[in-house]
């Protein structure tokens, strides 16, 4: 993440999951369900942001590039510079699809949506 | 981690967290609490181990680098390449001393003290 919060650099996975996520606008647009963790190398592949009946897509999950979230204190929460456009046509997965191989394909497909460098080159 | 595990490359926070350590022995060792995250880059900056009362040490953890940590799917759970004696004398922190600020020292630490070379330079 691009901001310092009370001058912290660490931040334990327990405490980022579950917290909410808003975008630019201030709208409240989901909620971090967990982190997904490169087995490979020391990468944080993605955060999994679940967004309820928000997308009206049932149980899909978008996978955003960990260097978006800027956790804002005032709001208890994460800001994503995403528009609701921008995330309403953003890839979306199951679970099943984000975990395991299909891991990678979710990370790749989403970096490129959300035009951010990839960390794994 | 080192390990392609089923040929999946990425791993639920939610999943690493609770699975048991074992040292190079076989030796129960101890369970992963957390895994501790860097805000400022896009590195997963080790995991939270906790040894419970093997070592002795209350509610001390243990900073253990992610590349150390090698799912082995017959014990369903992680092995580190570490001695029984080397990780008693390995440094150890509170949780507090973990999260915020002091998460950086005993990362410095902990990667000192394994000989593990930092992801961060």
């Amino acid at each position: 993440m691009t901001t310092h919060t009370g001058h912290t650099a660490a931040i334990p996975a327990t405490k980022v999951i579950g917290t909410a996520v808003y975008n630019t606008s201030g709208e409240h647009i989901g909620t971090i369900e967990d982190v997904m963790l490169d087995k490979l190398s020391n990468g944080i592949m993605f955060a999994v942001i679940g967004f309820g009946g928000f997308l009206g897509i049932g149980e899909k999950f978008h996978a955003i590039p960990w260097s978006q979230l800027d956790y804002q204190e005032h709001r208890a929460g994460y800001v994503v510079p995403f528009t609701k456009d921008q995330l309403k046509a953003a890839p979306a997965y199951s679970i099943n699809e984000l975990a395991g191989a299909d891991g990678e394909k979710a990370r790749d497909a989403s970096y490129k949506y959300y035009n951010v460098e990839p960390y794994w080159f």
